[in-house]
């Protein structure tokens, strides 16, 4: 497993990670005993990773990075320049003593041609994956797939989506990163995505159906932490909330509105409601 | 209520709504006992209203129409554009029998301008629902407004914010249109849309979390048909399922794969669990 | 309304309510900041109304009574026994400042025939409550008719039956008392004694389905909560949970092994969960 | 597994499995394109096994028989009585071509001694379950546990109670068997009984909420289907209603009005309910 235990998106703190945020973010993070955090790196060039380093080991937690790819690197098209962008973005999670790159890694956050996916596609995603895959594996980093809905990313909806993916690239360090937000649009049943993807899921997306305070939407938190627990999941259960968005990321993610009351609710009353039913269902302890 | 009883999106037979199209769409309507059918009608001046009309009355078929505007006519920017749009969709509506127009009427599926929305696309809108509101009237038409997911317009996403654009518009010829679909991801329970928007509704498409077969989604139908049952609704519940897109529409909605296995499927096992629910919460007989 | 707010069974904390037990329980009732406290009241002789009735205007503390009757007293069988027993229940309640007298006080936690109930049974329930009505009426008490499930009455067991009774008894202070433990187990859907109860509902109990921890059974909160505001309910919500059972206690509600994990489970996670949804869906403020 | 497939108990059509009522019943099963029954034996003697025999080799129909102990025969007071019943049962189902002995084989429907299990219970229960187990060993025949809920025993109300006395008895030929009804009372979460009893359940009842028609009530159907998927469950499912009882069994199963609305809903709604889910998730083909 890249990292184990329950985290957050930084998200709820900081979408740009500056030293300054890296160390709000950490603070509030050893403050809620999380045991590790999931840091946004739109932009890998601009990450202090010594810095993120050291305050990662001062703080005891552990880190997996994710992201989207910027238009310019989208893989479906753009292969080559997508296997550029990952590995510098490798290299930085190596260099902040992260475990894992994962996320849209496979393309962008809004990447829609209109049409559905194309072999030609598929193809050269394959190709970026497969070289990022080596390079990931020189410096001891996993890579994560996550199926996103199909209005944010054309290429990957569901879990056995990602699997196919993954059974195409034929590489052993990359995983499924599934997240309960895209499953309740995408998947056949709020388990679904989970049994689908099961041999292959190492990292989940705690994120309400409307990406506000978990427990207060229309996810089926039961089924979906009693599926976790039936293929015996042992990855990282990371809470998401997307609240106060900076406009360029509202755009890719379409919030338009406060999808929650505030912060202190999320933090206050969501993250108790997740952490409490992933210790009924023994996830954590 | 512009139409009461069971009905289906007519998108199941012909997304374009020519009359060897309307034939067979209404003999299917016939077949499977219902009350009425949603005409789709993207383009009103391509309809042949005498000829619907006539197979309607011969069917005893009640009927309404819908659309989203064409970008030419997005009232939030381009309100006369949208005026006239609509005018003429409501004088094809009157002159096949439709008793309402409804659907994103306020704007285009698929709007979006990558920020939230501003008082002046507001403006906008208002203004050019009131002249169609007071056109409608003239005609014996009443116009629903339909909130759909934020990515597919940034505008109306939820029930409340319905409500709030038909008191700002201020006429009494416009009523709320829910999607169980939109409300899967936009609001705060299976039930909330219907509670926020109960003295408006008098429409509801019966859409399953992925578009495809209603009951082997992740929608709270349960939780739907109580809260509908609960308000006393009374207007027109209409199946909605879209597995084979043209490409034009597939666009819009971003339906990438098929997303129900057949439309056998859909029509011999989502729409009697849909209609056995309905009889179960005394919503139809 | 009798009591309105948000209560607990004080079966938390004291199952015989003696002056000891009910200082203790009414200072819990206040640190968790309740509107009112439900009294179990198997045996009416016993209670200390005076004391009872100071704490609670100390405390400012709302206050209903609740019993089962005993078997001596069932009303199907002894009408006038039941009769004598109520009055004195009445009596006490007033004493002590309670505003209603609820629960299963048309007969016995555990009465059953082995036979489907009789119109004779019903006919001697009916009087006894008309009687017991008429002496509250005098007192200023209303009274709650509580459904319970199959197992602990075969009376009545349903909203519904409930309400049929009321009619059957033609008083105006008497009203629905629902419970959620009881209504998983009778009603088709979680909201449907809800809906059926709709105009004589006043007080329910919040149970788990396994009357454990609140949030961490299959009661289905969302539906229940949706319908409780679709309705306009403006009644007592009263938390209940049974994990210390005295043995005399036990046996009638069939509890063999604890329920919940401990009592600051239920009301260090359970509470605020039950209060937390009561918040988002406008129950309480 | 001792039985494959969909089938339902034939209480549906005979509570008393008389020679006529067995042809009725194997009829209506094959019908409904069955692969086996659930044959209610409460009292084996009276059943003519050759003539079960005959029927369901004609009929290519698989089968189990069930029962609860009479009272003279609990084996937590009466272990040499209930190892006797419990042999002829073995013997009479093996004679019929049966493959399971299940349900309450362990007590009575109905057994309660108002006071928690006590060591001494659970030891006779455990010496009778092994002699039974041993003697159903030299006939090839399975012996199945069913946890039910409080009421209707004190015993065994939960899967991971069942497996705990399977492990007491220690011997490999008892699995056990749940129930949809009994898990909505007693578990915490629709799936959590299924998730305790992973290694040991073969079978499966199939029972609404308040045992009406399959559909109707507040059994979590997707979790319950998709905590199956996620074990690999490849044991019977088998649907279970009790809609017209005569008295004597509605007793013991405390059923005193129609949970269903006909035999007609059950068998026309109900049933293709729980198959097309079954399907869903790749219970069945």
């Amino acid at each position: 497993m890249p990292v184990q235990g329950f985290g957050v998106h930084t998200s709820m703190w900081a979408m740009i990670w500056t030293p300054d945020a890296a160390e709000a973010a950490v603070a509030a993070a050893v403050d809620h005993k999380l045991d590790f955090v999931e840091v946004a790196m739109p932009d890998p060039a601009t990450i202090d990773a010594a810095h993120t380093k050291a305050l990662l080991e001062k703080s005891n937690l552990q880190a997996v990075a994710s992201l989207g790819l910027p238009q310019r690197a989208w893989a479906s098209a753009r292969p080559e320049a997508a296997i550029d962008f990952l590995k510098a973005a490798i290299d930085k999670t190596a260099e902040f003593g992260g475990k894992a790159l994962s996320g849209v890694i496979y393309g962008g956050i809004g990447e829609r041609t209109g049409y559905p996916p194309t072999e030609g596609e598929y193809d050269n995603v394959t190709r970026a994956m497969q070289a990022a895959a080596r390079h990931a594996r020189t410096k001891g980093i996993q890579l994560g797939i996550e199926p996103v809905n199909r209005y944010e990313n054309h290429l990957i909806n569901t879990g056995w989506q990602a699997v196919e993916m993954i059974e195409r690239i034929g590489a052993d360090n990359i995983f499924v990163h599934l997240d309960t937000y895209h499953m309740n649009i995408e998947e056949k049943g709020a388990a679904n995505g989970i049994l689908a993807a099961r041999d292959h899921l190492k990292y989940i997306h705690l994120s309400e159906s409307d990406r506000g305070t978990p427990g207060y939407g229309t996810c089926g938190w039961d089924e979906i932490y009693a599926a976790l627990a039936a293929i015996g999941f042992k990855g990282g259960l990371a809470m998401e909330s997307f609240i106060n968005m900076p406009p360029d990321f509202a755009h890719g993610l379409a919030v338009w509105r406060p999808v929650a009351k505030s912060m202190e609710e999320v933090m206050g009353k969501g993250l108790p409601f997740l952490r409490n039913k992933a210790e009924q269902y023994g996830l954590i302890r």
